[in-house]
């Protein structure tokens, strides 16, 4: 029988798709923020929890697993995004830059990934998976929690969003 | 060539990790609310926002987007839990349920799945899909949001969790 499906099928256009949908969950965060004459600097420094991550920092975690993903995936050198976002426009072309470059992958590029060995480098650790299990175990997972973070962000904070747009146009 | 990865590699484990970690997470939530000796029904009822679903609702859409997904792929009927639970324990009961549920599906049940037409009726809709596009588009989005909305809630709670809890063990 032939591939039908691909790992290609659920990484790129999943994690495109969740990129589009935080970009246009902040641009709803804007027009809230525009409308109340409130800086949107200072949405961009909401926090859930003194010690957790503020939202530009969510926004930048997603998109850089995001990117991480394609890259890795498809064996291609990564961009380098400076983390220097300020307001929700700096942040919504942090995800433009960022789906940009995951569009250019394409499902021949990662052909195979699922079983190359990806490997995760930190100061004090390696991760290794498989492709599979890189994109399952670790890639969707911390890409829909961040998203979620930026969600609940804004959404406690009054914006006035509903889950049709975390999880975009269905039909 | 043979089929390297299939839409159960995608979604049936995937659901059966989050299930397992979100588990986790109430189980260190109901130490929480014994070590302070808060009623834990009082965390079930927590809210990000007053008209956001509490967090006992949040378990319970999770829960039944996992079952949903396992029973639709596999054909098989999606069995109906009744939405009672009051206290953590009882949600970690209701996980657990769904977990059995989830992990009874094989890949030789799901095997195809990705082509057949999935439809999910509503009282005002219907939605359609391709199985591969509702596992995409409706229920990996959609469990890893209600799963991080139970995270957001715990975590703004003082509840000592950090995202290697939501993850799981990576390695």
């Amino acid at each position: 029988m032939t591939t039908v499906v691909s790992i290609y099928d659920f990484c790129i256009p999943v994690l495109a798709r969740g990129l589009a949908n935080m970009s246009a969950i902040l641009e709803k965060a804007e027009s809230h923020a525009a409308a109340r004459k409130v800086d949107p600097a200072v949405f961009a420094q909401l926090r859930l929890f003194p010690d957790m991550h503020p939202l530009s920092r969510q926004v930048q975690i997603a998109c850089d697993t995001a990117k991480g993903a394609a890259g890795r995936l498809a064996a291609l050198d990564i961009p380098k995004h400076e983390d220097a976002e300020s307001t929700l426009a700096d942040l919504r072309a942090r995800i433009a830059k960022t789906l940009d470059f995951v569009k250019t992958v394409t499902a021949a590029q990662v052909e195979g990934a699922e079983r190359r060995t990806i490997e995760i480098k930190f100061p004090n650790a390696t991760w290794k998976f498989t492709g599979l299990a890189y994109v399952t175990d670790f890639v969707l997972p911390n890409f829909f929690f961040h998203e979620s973070m930026v969600y609940a962000l804004l959404r406690k904070s009054g914006v006035a969003i509903g889950k049709s747009d975390f999880l975009g146009n269905i039909q």
